[in-house]
């Protein structure tokens, strides 16, 4: 048995986005700055380089989507919190101006993503979005070991 | 600019579904037993009580979607890493037989799910997918903290 019911289109597909993105926002405001940049558990990477992630993930991959051209995200890498919001916003205003211009055709034809990863391109979109949930909730994990409170999960 | 594109089908959703379901039993699997029960980080959850409650969201919300029918899941509290399993393999099964029996129209409807909390029923299924990568994260944190290496993020 099939069910080919639509349960997203592009416009909420967004929405969400925009949702998660603004906990990581508050997620990232959550630490204090030297945590930010130098505090880990398990030998694993700051919240500053998993939110360098997200950057270096979100806008090149709709660009990439957009127009079959797959670019490294160039910027410096950020050493402050001011300049990792600052970017953060940037891209929040890109987002909203780039991903409604997605051609619709684009979402199911298949990609080598930054010639490296190749799938469907709503598959690498919404790999971005689940890595950036992944390592938020890790975030957390960082800032409980720190005694900080996080964002409520449940507010976007 | 409105993007009224398609980009998921309930189909497509389901097996994005069962894919982090599998990464999630690969996480339950890799925790020594004690550990499964007996380790948190920050004062949080164990990843047992984690893993307890995804089982308490999928199929209840699942079955209240596709009936109206909000109701608690009623098995007693696994307490050992085979029941788990065990538990999660029983939901696997009954996700793919259910799942696609949800009538069409259901998705978009708004129900209090379990008389608490309201928004549309694809809403609902989302944050349980949602929270489950979230904290999947966060057990990714303990295995890490560990010494164990958790199972690659991007299998499924």
């Amino acid at each position: 048995m099939a069910n080919e019911t639509t349960v997203l289109t592009a416009d909420e597909l967004l929405k969400n986005w925009q949702g998660h993105r603004r906990l990581t926002r508050k997620t990232i405001e959550a630490f204090p700055e030297d945590k930010l940049f130098g505090f880990s558990l398990g030998g694993m990477r700051t919240f500053a380089e998993m939110a360098s992630e997200f950057l270096h993930m979100a806008i090149p991959i709709v660009d990439g989507v957009a127009t079959g051209k797959w670019e490294e995200f160039k910027a410096e890498k950020p050493t402050t919190k001011a300049e990792i919001l600052k970017m953060w916003d940037q891209q929040t205003a890109e987002l909203d101006e780039k991903f409604p211009k997605i051609p619709p055709h684009r979402f199911l034809e298949v990609d080598k993503a930054f010639g490296q990863w190749e799938n469907t391109n709503i598959a690498t979109i919404q790999y971005a979005i689940d890595n950036e949930i992944h390592h938020r909730g890790q975030g957390y994990v960082y800032l409980r070991a720190l005694g900080i409170e996080p964002p409520p999960f449940w507010e976007r």
